[in-house]
């Protein structure tokens, strides 16, 4: 497949999206990105690398981050792990409470914040120095050790970050959360502000796509099975309650941020990642869904 | 792959299975059927079949039929359809009405019952004889003639179906119906009264994974795009609220009904049905859920 | 008390809402009603008579009724009714089907749609014949013999009766209804079609305002203690998601109609009925609450 | 009316449920209070004084506080105070947050917590010293200056006021809080740990019984048309979910606690508290539900 020609196609067909939607601006760090950027990078399991536009400048990965958390959490918790979180489509938004109490503080999944934040928790429970074995397994599966966080994000996040302290309140009145709120907020906070580019996201991507080697990073393991069940999971919750859509014009399991970012994988084939800050009324990048659209359309290559 | 003895393995696996569960009972006609039942067919892109067990007997395919419906009305409507039907999870039961009231009657996607219901009606309005043009696109689908509606289940069925009537009535006070109530209802609980063996579900089903041929059906035509969407609905919303369980442990876009029966396809490579009438809280068939995630751990072949 | 000054006094000052809201237009039976209409009628515990305006013209009393149906189902079932519906405010439209799902088929009071479809039921399994043995109530307690059924207004509900025929199907899957779907729904829009003056309901609503006589029509008898827990059912319950505005306001015990109609009791002094076909937003008469709320300010009676 | 023997017999009557319902034990300051204590006082307009059984001891008095918190509030705010919060009963238990959620963070009355949780952010805006100026207050309406609050136990709620915690953020997230959500947390639990015995709270709900004297405390002063109205609101939201069936059962405005205190008046008449600490599945007073429903049964008087 011509991914050079298919990747100038796409770039070409969705210009006229450079402006629509809004980015997201409820923190200066976010709002005072240039909204107009665009990037897609494209790594296949062979090791070839294709990308178009803004793929070196490095933007808050954010919720895109919940993919390594669930690796790590898995890893370490094994099936265990989804008798504090499920595994099912909220049908609601990403940060809805309503849910939550009804389930009686079990997550729906763990790519909505109320799941994302208890993975914050285990994670917190199970690994010796949280922070920085966090940041060594991400920097692990980028290849790159100049991935950090930024801990002003992360800081203005957490002053900002109400709906997520309810639920993490929450969380802890049902006995789903083990550490003291604060501490697994400002955790869950930190992890969300890794930065990343185009490029170095689609590369820590290629582990979920690559069906040859295996998924070892440092402590963290995952078998064949479980790196498919991540996917699985990807399907279905990773884009909040616009899941269906993204599965109906996409299909490629993936995981969209706030800020903006895209990381999806062609299982067997390729790991790609898209970055756009505009986003749709959903929370999602408008240009990297309708790239991504684009794509599976131009090549014929989908999961289904 | 040596299907014959992956069906053969998993035929031993289940086993212990055999009696787990509860068959539907609601009507007289699901409340007969023999419970203890198993069987499953693969059938390949290339035309080889593989079978195991019960696959000759004909059961009520009763929700499996919703993957029809929809094909037929989105070949009738294209991306019109989407107005009146989403094609998001839903995250609840599939008889709920909470969700239809709070979307002012727009049903989450096409595979909970009200959608299907919506289904119905968008099939009466656009076709001249809905019940004869149905049946015709299922036998030609099955490639079987002798496919037949079983009436006396659709009868029971309109008896009992007092939670269809209720979404019925409330889909015609949101102007989301366009025909007499009464007569959608029956339309409705006829389509799901289609009878089939797994053999012939098997093959209804190619049609979804055979990526070589066109898709074309009588009147029912749909492009390669088309029938991808309908495999990631399928996918993300096929299994009710075990939609994320089924994907986790499947990995291959399906449909289940009450009468025990699933569809599923590996697209590119194979449909499968499987039939067991036990099923487990959420409405899906053990052995069949269980068969279908052995084959793709078996196999190592799903699309994630 | 001069109720004569201030009744003239409230027809002064409500005068300038007489163009605001909006009759329901539902059926045409309702459409067709001057909606510039406005009467207001007292009726004393001593037998003496105070009105305003236009008290002679006949207004369909619609959910008014419900008073009635309470009490000759409370009069019949005693304290065994509360087991088949509630008697908490809901806090949701009065049409809402979310509660009536979640609470498993009980609706929460006797005065949304839920609850009084299951009073008809209730009536016709213990009424020798509902229809007759309904209106003679109706007749007896409202001192007057020509008090009748709206028999095209009953039909035209009924046929437009989505969201109740929903609500009765519910019930009836949850077992709360023990007949015919379709005859409960019919008695229930008979009920509703009762036609009224303001002064004929005035007098309909004085025994539940009366301490001294004996609750005693026909059949139907209460204890003083049950007349007051229908009026404690009133107060909470009587204005659907309006019901705290309007106790906060008013403070007499009421019950509203859609047809603009509005019964009330200040106990152990009056009874007073208001009628004004335009509604405010959640249903109720804007005229006639807002001369309930002057009656009680300028009087400075009200139960709190 | 002879309170005295009237209240004899309700002492004897209710004896056989001292050891019924559950004391609240989340915190260990109300856990280690003898659950087994009941008292009653009634103080009537002309003040006199009835009383029976454990009267004197002092207990906290939890939600009872919100009435004097409303007054104080609508006294500062007048009806602008609605803006901020409703006045319909919640139909939902007083700790959920799936309603203020749907409402986009306006509670739906001050009496639940979430609405109790903006009064006390009302009140921080508006007093110069909330805490004492608060206290003055509560003194004041007691006519003793002796109450005061017990600063352990605000102290033991705040660490356990997980679900609390939840809605403060939910109602900052919406912008319905202008102080520190800490703060505001603080005050709001320093409220409720006031203690009271059963005199003094008797007492304390006198003035809003009293129709002949002015409600003027210290700063604090309304009409006589806004102490209705906060009895109204009283009479649908002060026993939460559980406020029908008091309506039901008792008919007199009144404020429960979870620390087993109940006060309530009869408008014109009388005042009274009650205490006991084992409460109902609703968090209601077993001991004090029944004393009030047996007190308005023998005397005759309610407000219906």
């Amino acid at each position: 497949m011509n991914y050079e020609e298919v990747l100038r196609a796409i770039a070409g067909e969705i210009e006229p999206l450079r402006n629509v939607g809004r980015q997201a601006d409820y923190i200066p760090a976010l709002a005072k990105v240039n909204p107009d950027r665009f990037g897609i990078c494209i790594t296949t399991v062979d090791g070839e690398i294709f990308e178009r536009g803004d793929v070196d400048e490095r933007f808050s990965i954010q919720s895109v981050t919940k993919v390594f958390s669930l690796s790590m959490a898995l890893s370490l918790m094994g099936e265990k792990l989804w008798e504090r979180v499920g595994k099912e489509p909220s049908g609601a938004a990403f940060n809805s409470l309503i849910q939550l109490e009804l389930d009686r503080g079990i997550p729906r999944n763990p790519f909505i914040n109320a799941g994302a934040i208890v993975l914050a928790d285990v994670l917190m429970s199970a690994l010796a120095e949280p922070e920085a074995d966090y940041l060594a397994f991400v920097r692990e599966i980028a290849g790159d050790d100049t991935v950090g966080y930024d801990r002003d994000v992360a800081a203005s996040e957490r002053e900002k970050g109400y709906i997520n302290a309810a639920i993490a309140n929450m969380l802890k009145y049902y006995g789903n959360l083990e550490n003291d709120i604060e501490e697994v907020l400002r955790f869950y906070f930190l992890q969300c502000s890794v930065e990343m580019s185009c490029r170095q996201l689609s590369r820590a991507f290629l582990p979920f796509a690559d069906r040859k080697s295996d998924f070892a990073f440092g402590n963290v393991r995952l078998t064949s099975s479980q790196v498919k069940r991540i996917n699985a999971v990807m399907q279905t919750c990773g884009f909040y309650n616009d899941a269906g859509e993204y599965s109906y014009l996409v299909g490629l399991p993936g995981k969209s941020g706030v800020g903006g970012g895209i990381g999806a994988v062609y299982p067997g084939r390729y790991s790609v990642a898209t970055w756009s800050p505009r986003l749709n009324e959903k929370g999602n990048s408008v240009m990297g869904m309708k790239a991504l659209e684009l794509l599976t359309t131009y090549t014929s290559e989908s999961i289904f």
